[in-house]
């Protein structure tokens, strides 16, 4: 399949090799057309791998992986732009993180979301919130942490969803995955994050997730 | 000891029930000096349960819980007065719920929480945030749960702190408890809830937490 990776972060490029690694054929997108980033991963990857701009991932990929800071998420869609992205599942994992001090902030929150700020500004995208509460590394290699833990979905279209939940399962190994309901239950997750950070300086590492147990 | 738990709603009368059963002297406060769940409480609870107004707990317990709903804690800490809560150990299980729509939304967050707010309005007393991210029966049953689960504890006095995890090992059982770190990360826990509401719609059920799993 062919993918589009908005983002040449740590989240972006190691998606970005996982689904390459899946035999997939990848173009992960910046701002700029010949991101350093970008480039070095694309050379590393070897084949299947390409880089450009967000407006070229986007018109490339059937579906599409938002991996940008939450700050610039909005922008960085915009110079992909919405017909590039009409019709396509995006697959949200970004953040509203403001990361200026020790103690983190949203952006948006509470009332709002970022997910939901993305879907209302993309009416004909399908957005499904996921991934957003791991690490980078743990999004692709779940079977790493010492027992299976627990991912989300959140998206208005019903089949949008399911095809996200095949790819977690299938491409990246999720074995327990929960669809907590429409865009706007991208606020828990998103609101979730805080804990992940607290979390995240208590045990000193970000190699961890939760798991859901009941009575 | 002599134990304070100010609101006789399911949190109060749970905790104050475990309380009584353990031996301890309780007890309960309300607006109201014999409010209908209290006296009725008492009556069934037998021995060392006693009720009375958020005063009569206050002044009475050498600890003293915070039961109440978030919307109403500070000026059921304001009833309970700030001298008669001076110097001691009050534990927060609070959440500061808009539960007015289906969607619950925070009447604080991100910048500040509730937790934050009473150590503020009462810094004489040791505000120690806890068990607000559980149901009121996983509080004082955690191993009613097929796994070991997760309970965290917030504040600025280390002492204090000390005492709430030897209260949630030794009297509720609790066996992973996780220091956060001071009273701003009362914010990561409140926040959490909003996940913990979405959870309960998908899974429909409240008798759950999270377990915190690593590489």
């Amino acid at each position: 399949m062919k993918i589009g990776v908005l983002g040449t972060g740590a989240t972006g490029l190691t998606i970005g090799s996982k689904l390459v690694e899946l035999g997939h054929d990848v173009m992960v997108g910046s701002r700029d057309e010949a991101n350093p980033n970008a480039v070095a991963w694309a050379k590393d990857a070897h084949r299947n791998a390409l880089y450009g701009t967000f407006m070229n991932a986007a018109e490339f990929g059937e579906i599409i992986f938002n991996c940008t800071l939450g700050s610039a998420s909005l922008n960085a869609l915009n110079l992909a732009g919405a017909g590039n992205l009409k019709g396509k599942i995006l697959i949200d994992t970004s953040n509203p993180l403001d990361r200026s001090t020790d103690t983190w902030t949203l952006t948006v929150c509470n009332t709002d979301s970022l997910g939901e700020q993305i879907q209302r500004a993309f009416p004909d995208t399908k957005v499904v919130k996921t991934l957003n509460t791991v690490n980078a590394n743990v999004m692709i290699n779940p079977s790493k942490l010492i027992e299976k833990t627990v991912v989300f979905v959140s998206g208005n279209d019903i089949e949008a969803k399911a095809t996200v939940v095949m790819i977690l399962r299938d491409w990246f190994g999720w074995r327990n995955i929960i669809d907590l309901g429409n865009i706007t239950t991208a606020r828990s997750v998103e609101m979730y994050v805080l804990l992940w950070h607290s979390l995240r300086t208590a045990i000193s590492s970000q190699r961890f997730n939760i798991k859901v147990v009941t009575a």
